[in-house]
């Protein structure tokens, strides 16, 4: 999809939703004056797993083009030491949205709060119904079951979509566009799911193993559009899922600090 | 001092020093085979500290030109979203160097193994002897005193210079150019410090509150050329090291892993 259509479909998206966000505005604001003491970190932790994709210059993106870009201005053979400049769209590789990302003036990649980025992790396993459909959603009864098996959702937790598509990231299929040659197809939230964590849970972050918090043939953008300007935050192709246990990991979310950034790529890894 | 007086000085540097690099390669091997089982995690962590300092255009740099170019591709006014592109210098703000920095064929920021990124805080405070002398350096006796105090310094630890130097990051004092009109004036770790911490310990990090390992004096580099070409990493403008213990907190280095860099902006957290 073009950015003029990402934008024309954004913009139409707006207008009819307008009640939509009041509603889950007021939703946000009730489920931030929860309290949320959390334990940081499991005692019997001692297993670092990085969680993040090696970023390179021909890595995917949502927009299909090239959003990374190196350049080498000294080399050790010229000058005895290397230094790179790059170019980068904030959202590239294993990345942050930033509550500002999809908002007017939410908080910015620097300003999300570092307790936040410290969190329990909650892994939602939909890999079976999304081998079977790529346009697979986490829902509501995805939540439950995960609920039924491990308990109520830690405050301030990270609830994570395991979709294995992580498998797919050096291969057309992680972006998986249709044969109408622009829509594509992979798994994310459905927005009954992340409605219901908003309004019955503490849980701070949404992370996926996609390109984008929404599902692939999204039009409207209504995950990032209800979750991010509610304050809380996303991770977009966090890697390796499937080497943690669906409960009990504690996530660290390395977002650059960069002033007025609506994002960026992070080094995220899991203490497990 | 421009990037040809840098080029140049390292150039010199890099001829009268073949005999040392053989001996700390040789001394680099023998400390890269010690065996490293360390406790991640303290059993009582429960506090997130925030160890970096926000990236903004302004922010100061080494070679004291702006390093960091932020272009705003998408603005919610017109887009209903948010979108910069970046342009950045790796080494900006507070920045990784990893080995390949300073070497030939040294591991890249991204290899750098992900078990090293987490790993036990020593925080050397010289503040009194660098508010007397802005040139001061950790020295040997200082790591002595430090183990003293504190016991051995943890297999795989994270070494850091706490000089007081975070509180001049928006001021000229931040770089304290000198009455030459280049010279700068900031502390750093002497290199007889960092062979004693590659030869009696197993050390894999240094950090410093300034913009160089090296003190700002520094036309050849020493720690830089010894360091970094050993397989070990350093850690330039950490922030807020005056929270922490001297000993006993975990350090987490949020490096950037972008294929072949030589370092990068970080998220550097700390867990006490």
């Amino acid at each position: 999809m073009c950015h003029h259509c990402v934008t024309e479909s954004v913009k139409s998206r707006m207008l009819s939703r307008r009640d939509f966000f009041r509603t889950s505005a007021a939703a946000g604001a009730a489920a931030a004056a929860v309290s949320m003491p959390k334990p940081l970190l499991a005692q019997d932790a001692g297993r670092v797993e990085d969680m993040t994709h090696e970023l390179h210059e021909g890595f995917p993106t949502y927009f299909g083009e090239q959003q990374l870009f190196i350049d080498q201005k000294f080399n050790y053979a010229d000058h005895k030491f290397n230094i790179n400049e790059w170019r980068l769209n904030e959202h590239t590789g294993t990345h942050v949205d930033a509550p500002l990302h999809f908002s007017e003036d939410g908080l910015s990649v620097a300003e999300i709060p570092v307790g936040d980025l410290v969190c329990p992790l909650a892994i939602i396993d939909i890999r079976e119904k999304a081998s079977a459909d790529p346009d697979a959603q986490v829902t509501p009864g995805d939540i439950e079951a995960w609920i039924s098996a491990n308990g109520e959702i830690p405050d301030g937790a990270c609830v994570a979509m395991l979709s294995g598509w992580g498998a797919h990231v050096s291969s057309d299929m992680f972006r998986n566009v249709g044969d109408d040659g622009k829509t594509m197809h992979f798994p994310g939230f459905h927005i009954e799911a992340t409605e219901m964590l908003m309004e019955e849970t503490g849980t701070k972050g949404i992370a996926v193993d996609t390109l984008s918090l929404d599902h692939g043939p999204s039009q409207d953008f209504a995950v990032h559009y209800s979750w991010l300007p509610s304050g809380r935050w996303g991770l977009e192709c966090i890697a390796n899922l499937e080497s943690l246990p669906a409960s009990g990991a504690t996530l660290v979310v390395g977002a650059p600090k960069v002033r007025g950034g609506s994002g960026g790529p992070a080094r995220v890894f899991a203490l497990a």
